[in-house]
């Protein structure tokens, strides 16, 4: 079988977020595996850490790449990444479904067209936040 | 303690690297496990996925975010993430050491700065591949 290494890459900083919905490593893991699966993308494994006094990662292992969630509950604040090579998976859909549950009242993204030579950089647009301009 | 949510994040496009390291998870693990410490992160945990008929994947949760790789061993393809937050541990000296070991062909990068608002891009400087133009 051909793989092709074609991947388009999500990463968004979204601010303004709920304290609980960021500190709380097993609520975002299972909102990671949702996101990923109503992407299209196959998950493999799972890895989450809850950091003390507050923050968390979720690293998710896809058949496609991967997703991420890192949080700084104390700054309502979470970096996101979805990757996914091929064209079956979008990765976009994975990150409106996380912005549709953690309601950020601000975020910040940029796309990455990655395993064609130059990585492209594009400006992806956001569901149901507010765009930076 | 007060966190900072500033992160640099390097996003590497390798090409040209031999089949056998891109389809061995075992070692790339290690490597990435090295990477991280020489860059001075803390691992907390390691995810990998060895595919069949071939390629990779190695997911390492950091304290300061995450370190990533996704091979297609077949196009000699690598793809390879490091995101951390803070200002003590530099992303590009793991790049640097994970360049050195796969010797790459060819390498295209873009660095992203996170946590301050709009996601700024710029243009890693790559120390031993030969940078795209």
């Amino acid at each position: 079988m051909e793989y092709s290494t074609f991947g388009r890459h999500v990463a968004v900083d979204t601010w303004g977020v709920d304290f609980d919905k960021l500190n709380n490593a097993e609520w975002l893991e299972s909102q990671l595996v949702e996101a990923a699966e109503i992407s299209g993308a196959c998950v493999m494994s799972v890895q989450s850490k809850q950091f003390e006094p507050q923050g968390a990662t979720v690293l998710v292992l896809l058949s496609e790449s991967h997703l991420s969630i890192h949080t700084y509950p104390e700054k309502g604040f979470a970096a996101i990444d979805c990757y996914t090579c091929g064209e079956t998976v979008d990765p976009q859909l994975a990150i409106d479904y996380l912005v549709d549950v953690l309601q950020p009242e601000k975020t910040y993204a940029k796309k990455l067209i990655r395993g064609l030579g130059e990585l492209q950089v594009e400006h992806p647009e956001m569901k149901t936040a507010v765009a930076a301009k």
